[in-house]
């Protein structure tokens, strides 16, 4: 297969079929992350927590998922990607594990740490000018010289589909565990986690009711689902969440998400710190601040948890160690 | 059934039978805790490790099992445990499970945390001055008080079998992914996780070679093995893993392990930190001193794992925030 038309058709190449096509692939390959139940945070929300522990996953985050699962379909011997930072690390080791030459753009001011450990997952990393330069411009130029695949963060069926097998294992991990879950919480940048995790989930569960969610300053999905049409976040707005800076709702994804999401939750850094703690001194667990934001959302009480089964997921835990050590020293809040 | 003897007969008391037993009674109630394999460490030792993360047990720690299925066993209605740290979490959470009354014996210079938590799960903590009283003492006065039965950390039979569920479920979990240990590594406080896991790992693979990790200067289990009789740590020794501080072998555990371990390891506090740093970083674990002792003979080489499948218990979590972000916050080191 060469790569995937972004057509408006495309929502319909992601269904629950086509997940568990992804999830045969990934088999013995990704980790099955597990899904935790009782822990201490049940009595924090008054409901019964299902986390689904993705930095636990290859590469420490879900990206692994998606990029195995796109390669894989791939006929080329180059991919390409452009990210600084979960995507690259998810490509890197999948493209080395299919025996591909990965080539991935990154910026010449990126962490160090993430240039070096993408570079020792085997691929090639080509720096840029964050300035006089577009990622997207380069990524490209690249691609057609080498007669590579691109492989898009977000906006492709096969990627969405790769995500999606984090929420047919929550099904069956939940269903193993004589529980079902009434309400999930999913982690959203681009937005290709919860599509995919939201057509596994509704697809086997009607009932259930599945929410993105975003850190403040990046809640272009809750502002689209609200408006019924994509909107862009405001041009060079930072966050906290450095995993979930895209422009704006993925074509594809948000097609997706518009139909299947019970609506787009919105949590402030405060939020996101209180939970990353929780997480540290209750599960013994590293998040990163994108991937803590579901387990926030829930936290904070956005959405009345109290007697339900609450899937959530916990998307990665790439955090380098001054950050997290400055968030431990930070006084302790009364919640 | 009433105190179990610590008779010389007591090693016969401990059988792959008798942990399966324990898994049984701990099916839906503990935690079935992961098995990391293909992790980035392999790479570091040249080896395939398997990883049984304990941190993510109820309590944050392997503790719970040994005292739930010693608890479940007692027909008293009130246990009584001295413990500053992860023992007594476990039978306080145990204890509430079962619909028991738990009093926990601790110092009253104990850190407010363990204190706080350790009521949390629904004990009564009696505090005691450490300078003045034994904590022995004050327990068995108040065992003897309350008809209750006293649960020992270690030298238990059930206690050590409930731990020995670590073991069993790291045979059935490597036989899952296709694997077979050839070594296997375990952290040592009194001996009774690595009594429990060596008594079913040999029982299940014959040729596994099994050993005992602890801190300097608590390494009483390596001398009392080399020596072949039970030698004490010289008193007033403190150490930074402090779960790992037991003042000399178990009866009933050194008689086991005595009989099944392949060596006792020792690891000083800067492989420890070494350890914890990776596993914060490559594994997105939190791991306390004492539960990163055998990672830390791994990556260590103090045995060489090239080529070979090494288990590996990551036996607990239980870290304030302070003292982890210092960790974080040393220079790294160039290993």
């Amino acid at each position: 297969m060469t790569n995937a038309p972004l057509s408006h058709a495309g929502e319909a190449e992601v269904a629950l079929e086509t997940i568990r096509e992804a999830a045969s692939r990934l088999a013995g390959v990704a980790v099955r992350t597990p899904l935790l139940c009782d822990t201490p945070l049940d009595r924090l929300v008054g409901g019964r927590l299902l986390l689904k522990v993705e930095p636990l996953q290859r590469t420490g985050s879900f990206k692994f998922r998606g990029a195995y699962n796109a390669i894989a379909q791939s006929a080329k011997s180059t991919v390409v990607a452009w990210s600084s930072g979960n995507h690259a690390q998810g490509v890197a080791l999948a493209a080395a594990l299919l025996g591909r030459r990965a080539i991935i753009v990154m910026p010449a001011d990126a962490p160090r740490i993430k240039i070096d450990r993408t570079r020792a997952f085997g691929a090639e990393v080509v720096l840029y000018d964050r300035v006089r330069e577009s990622r997207e411009a380069v990524g490209t130029r690249i691609a057609l010289e080498t007669a590579a695949e691109i492989v898009a963060p977000y906006d492709d069926p096969r990627v969405i589909a790769g995500q999606g097998t984090v929420g047919l294992e929550i099904v069956e991990q939940a269903r193993a565990a004589g529980r079902v879950p009434d309400l999930v919480f999913v982690p959203c940048g681009g937005g290709g986690l919860v599509a995919g995790c939201a057509t596994a989930l509704k697809g086997l569960l009607p009932r259930v009711r599945v929410f993105s969610v975003e850190p403040e300053g990046h809640d272009d999905t809750a502002r689209s689902l609200a408006a019924g049409e994509r909107l862009a976040n405001p041009p060079g707005v930072r966050s906290f969440c450095d995993a979930l800076l895209a422009p704006e709702p993925g074509r594809l994804t948000f097609a997706i998400n518009r139909r299947l999401l019970a609506g787009g939750l919105v949590v402030s850094d405060a939020e996101v710190r209180r939970a990353m703690r929780l997480a540290f001194s209750e599960l013994k667990l590293v998040l990163e601040p994108g991937g803590a934001v579901a387990l926030a959302a829930v936290l904070s009480g956005r959405v009345d948890c109290r007697g339900r089964t609450v899937a959530v997921v916990l998307s990665g835990g790439n955090v380098d160690p001054e950050p997290f050590a400055r968030l431990l020293l930070e006084p302790a809040d009364p919640g």
